[in-house]
């Protein structure tokens, strides 16, 4: 298999609310909603860095598509890094999630590896890392 | 927020038999366990493609890290799609999963969008996709 990850799919609980935390509360770009001529099939897509997409699907649809049980939430199960150029950045981006309606379960304070990072949980308890890390330049 | 991801993170059980699992099972670059000489801070990171590294941590230090509730593990909260440029490269690669330990939930088949894809579960149940999207160029 090559190092290659194409799409990130998250599962989650109401599509609708879920587009609108992502796109308006935390600005990222999507044409909405596509695929609803499927059963099973509207799906969310964002356009991130470098052709990677990330997709919402409902955790019922997933379950589905996958032949996994659905099981209970459970929100140890991954963590997003998103990397920023300075603590200020970290502290913005916190608070627009908060203002978007995400859980800031860890306030963003400085870490023993040398940077400086908070996390908050979207709609559904996925986790997300806003971090700053001195040495990793990014590139915006 | 900039539409980018920079790390996902997966929470694992065990972190030497997920680095068996991904390296020697499934070929994926790494130096291996690092950050052992923190409490908490044993990491495995994989470079994969544009500057994107999917990294491994135990469940219980990403819990504690982000101050979240550990909770039994979920296996619909996440997909990670892996495209490639044919059916045979599919198949392959589901193989190749399930001689290194992963479950295969669902065989590889022709799917409603068009494409051809199955699902597998690495050790701790997280979901990968492999797909085939006629629609979807992928660059090696």
């Amino acid at each position: 298999m090559k190092p290659r990850i194409n799409v990130i799919t998250l599962g989650v609980g109401d599509l609708g609310k879920s587009v609108n935390f992502y796109r308006d509360g935390m600005g990222l770009p999507t044409q909405g909603i596509t695929g609803t001529q499927f059963e099973d099939g509207a799906v969310v897509f964002f356009h991130m860095n470098d052709n990677l997409i990330l997709a919402l699907y409902p955790r019922t649809a997933l379950a589905k598509d996958a032949k996994v049980s659905l099981g209970p939430r459970s929100p140890a199960e991954l963590s997003i890094g998103h990397l920023v150029g300075s603590k200020g950045e970290v502290d913005t981006i916190m608070n627009q999630a908060e203002k978007a309606g995400a859980t800031i379960t860890d306030p963003a304070h400085d870490r023993f590896w040398g940077g400086y990072s908070g996390y908050f949980q979207d709609l559904d308890g996925h986790l997300w890392e806003i971090a700053w890390n001195p040495q990793w330049d990014v590139e915006d």
